[in-house]
């Protein structure tokens, strides 16, 4: 097997033994079916494969493109597209092909495209406090009657609490949670079916009340989230290659940079900790000494853990799975990117 | 001729005209070899034989993968890499197959890669200010010795004043091109060679003593470029569909986010102002309204202006362009992502 040193940069690298270390811990909290995997924090159809034999088998995804790959892959037992959209018709082609689609709908425009579309199941999204899509909590009974009347089946409802993330005072965070919830539940007494999705991976065990939790980012983590406390390690980073040492001027430039890592959150940050990062440019990080390392040298191998795991890994088209002692034991196909 | 606002959202697309502005323009101050465009802003072969077909047949690229489609593109007249290698055997295999390669070098190791990569040509990368690559230029005249004696041809100098691409004050910017370019030039005395290459888009009219300017964005612009006041105009936008609105708290969601936009230099814009960007999630942008527009309907077709462009292409498939009246009049691949 190959070591990845060997490997050229940049290259994404998912650390095995961390990996499932995640994927462990959130089975024991959340086992099988109250999980449903976000397919938009790894866009893999191999992550998803190894998700379902860990016994998580409904999928919850971002986009139409993820949906269409999920199926194709013979993952379609159960995909939820947990967003909003004003063409449905490529998912009733795929639900036409066998596959189980639910779409969250918010509106009358929206149900009536998810049943022009051929889709014959929804979710009706419930705003819980995040400043983004979901109905209004008392609009949800009025919604779920339009859509049965549209021939869509109800499942239930779902409520993304966004806003209540990466708080770093739990017990705060807790609450908030609740109070979310609460919202949400009021919803579906108004909705009425059998499910109940929400949350991420920074509330999954602040969930008592939903069926599931909609959760990605806890697989690989990054420093955003690493700064909460949760239970999961960091296991991805983009490892590149010093190509220029300024030695006057105490700089070392790598070759990944801006195209290869996500920037919403900010820099990456150089782990193990061997310098900070100064700045990120197209193709470029320059780092300068911090308080620990900088004596690099051209050739030197540099690991740079990302702000944001979810646009990072969508900028590359595999990822590298290494063993405890960087070996290379595995590959997925960064398969479902694009809309 | 489809409508850009009948095709699927998010969408990448190009103003025609503008284009075509932008393009006319810098040929009219940097005809021909004068300009090698820079292939990394675009990622796109397709943008390259427009470039070509108006007399630029010289490129720049950025990364590895870049040549290799360039030059499988029939475009490889002459692809300089303008950036450090340490590993050239692709490079070189590329060169083998018929294709003019140019790499940068600024260190023994570089010259050592190229050398062994089997590339045969190389420009010496000097330090004009910005803290990337690039060797001191003291060091140039005994790289390029090293390159000779490595059995390299050393076709001259590249110097990237990337710190200057920005300054609002251009005549304080003119100063301080015409000081790296002081530096570049003693390097070039240093070093032979006939060629010496330099500049980017915000400097692309500041420069009297290089033969070439590196320079891309100019085609498409952005906000961040567009403060500066140059001669070309915004282009590019990523096309939206507003997929949810709250009217009781006046928001709207539209179906792209962080994951098609480059964020590194801060949120897009709404485009014409209708409205401002509240925040980015991978796949949504939440609209507040500003001091025009707010009053948006489910359905509305919202356009996005990057940041910086160079990423937001790089997020893409494709690009259409659209003609005055909105038709798409074609179609560019974006076939030179990844690494």
């Amino acid at each position: 097997m190959p070591r990845i040193d060997d490997i050229a940069t940049p290259a994404l690298v998912v650390e095995g033994p961390g990996f499932r270390h995640n994927l462990d811990t959130m089975r024991g909290a959340r086992p099988g079916p109250a999980l449903r995997p976000h397919v938009k924090a790894f866009k893999s159809t191999g992550v998803a494969q190894v998700l379902a034999a860990a016994g998580h088998t409904a999928f919850c995804c971002a986009t139409i493109r993820e949906v269409e790959g999920m199926a194709a892959a013979g993952l379609g037992q159960d995909l939820l597209l947990a967003n909003e959209v004003l063409d449905a018709r490529r998912l009733g082609a795929v639900a036409a092909a066998g596959a189980r689609i639910t779409v969250a709908v918010d509106s009358v425009e929206t149900i009536a495209a998810a049943a022009q579309g051929g889709v014959r199941e929804v979710l009706i999204d419930v705003n819980v406090g995040l400043p983004r899509c979901g109905c209004d909590p008392d609009d949800a009974g009025r919604l779920a009657d339009a859509a049965r009347s549209a021939g869509l089946s109800v499942r239930g409802v779902m409520g993304y609490e966004g806003h209540l993330m990466d708080w770093a005072d739990r017990d705060a965070q807790a609450a908030a949670v609740a109070t979310s919830m609460t919202e949400l539940r009021r919803a579906h007494e108004l909705v009425g079916g059998g499910l109940s999705s929400a949350g991420g991976t920074g509330t999954y065990d602040l969930h008592h009340w939903v069926d599931e939790i909609q959760a990605g980012s806890y697989l690989f983590m990054d420093t955003h989230y690493a700064r909460v406390g949760l239970p999961f390690v960091e296991v991805l980073s983009v490892h590149t290659t010093v190509i220029s040492v300024d030695r006057r001027r105490r700089w070392a430039v790598t070759d990944a940079g801006l195209k290869a890592l996500g920037m919403d959150h900010g820099n990456p940050a150089v782990h193990p900790d061997d310098g900070e990062v100064f700045f990120c440019s197209d193709e470029h990080t320059t780092l300068v000494p911090g308080e620990h390392g900088g004596t690099w040298r051209v050739g030197d191998r540099i690991r740079l853990r990302p702000a944001h795991v979810d646009p990072t890994i969508a900028m590359h088209e595999r990822m590298l799975v290494v063993d405890e002692h960087d070996e290379v034991i595995d590959e997925w196909a960064v398969d479902l990117r694009g809309w």
